[in-house]
C-alpha cells in the first residue's frame, strides 16, 4: 500500500482549507459565491434586502428556478439571511448576514474592476480575434 | 411608443458597463475570471508563469480540455499571456497580463477569506442541513 492510498484522517476543527484541492470543501463555497447567479445575487442584496420577485427583476436574465436554487445554497452557507414577512399573502425577504456583506464587497470590487476596463477589454478581444 | 421601445444608439467607446443588464459584455467577462476553473487558473498564475502540464497539475481535477478552454478565454479578454518557447519539443508557458494580476489579486483575497471562514461555514451547512 503506498502512502498516497492510506486513510486520510478526519479533517477535524482545525483543518486548513485548500481551494487547489480537489476534495477541499471550500472549492464548492468559491463556486456558490463567484457561480453565475450567486455573484450577481450577492452583489444585488449588497444594495439592501430584496423580496425575491424584486431580486429577479434586478438580476436580469436569471430564472425563478436558477434564483432560487442559488439563494438556497447561499443561505446554507451563511452568506444570506432568509426572513418570513407575516402579510397576507406572505413575502419572504433576502438579505445579507455579516459573512455576506463581507464577500460581497469583494465581488463588487472585483465587478467595478471589469467594468471599468470593458473597452479596453473590449478592444483586446476583437484583436485577438482578428489573429 | 413608450420610450423604453425607442431604439438604442450604438453604445460607442465611452458606454458604461453593467453586469446588471444580460446583454452588456461585461458578464461574460466576469464569468470567464470567477468561472469555476478561470479563477483557480488565474489565482495559480499569480504564483508565477506555469507551462500547461503543471498548470493543469495546480488546477487538481481540470481536464486538459477545460483548462485550455478557460485560458484561450483568459487569453482573449487580456487577462493572460501565452508564449511560446523556443525548445524541441515547444514549450509553452501562461503568465498573467498586468489586467490579469490586478484579477488574480482580487480573486485571491476573496478566497482567503471563504477559506479562513470554513470552518464557521461548515457548522453553518451541518446546521441547515439538519433543519
Amino acid at each position: 500500500m503506498s502512502v498516497s492510498e492510506l486513510p486520510e484522517s478526519d479533517p477535524g476543527p482545525d483543518f486548513a482549507a485548500d481551494v487547489f484541492e480537489r476534495a477541499c470543501p471550500s472549492r464548492e463555497v468559491i463556486h456558490t459565491v463567484t457561480g453565475r447567479w450567486g455573484a450577481l445575487a450577492l452583489v444585488a442584496l449588497g444594495e439592501g434586502p430584496y423580496r425575491f420577485s424584486a431580486l429577479r427583476r434586478r438580476v436580469d436574465g436569471v430564472s425563478e428556478r436558477m434564483l432560487s436554487q442559488n439563494l438556497q445554497a447561499l443561505e446554507r452557507s451563511g452568506f444570506v439571511h432568509r426572513e418570513v414577512l407575516e402579510a397576507i399573502p406572505p413575502k419572504v425577504e433576502y438579505s445579507l448576514t455579516p459573512r455576506g456583506e463581507q464577500v460581497a464587497a469583494h465581488l463588487q470590487s472585483l465587478i467595478d474592476l471589469v467594468e471599468s476596463q470593458m473597452p479596453e477589454i473590449l478592444t483586446d478581444q476583437q484583436a485577438y480575434d482578428r489573429r
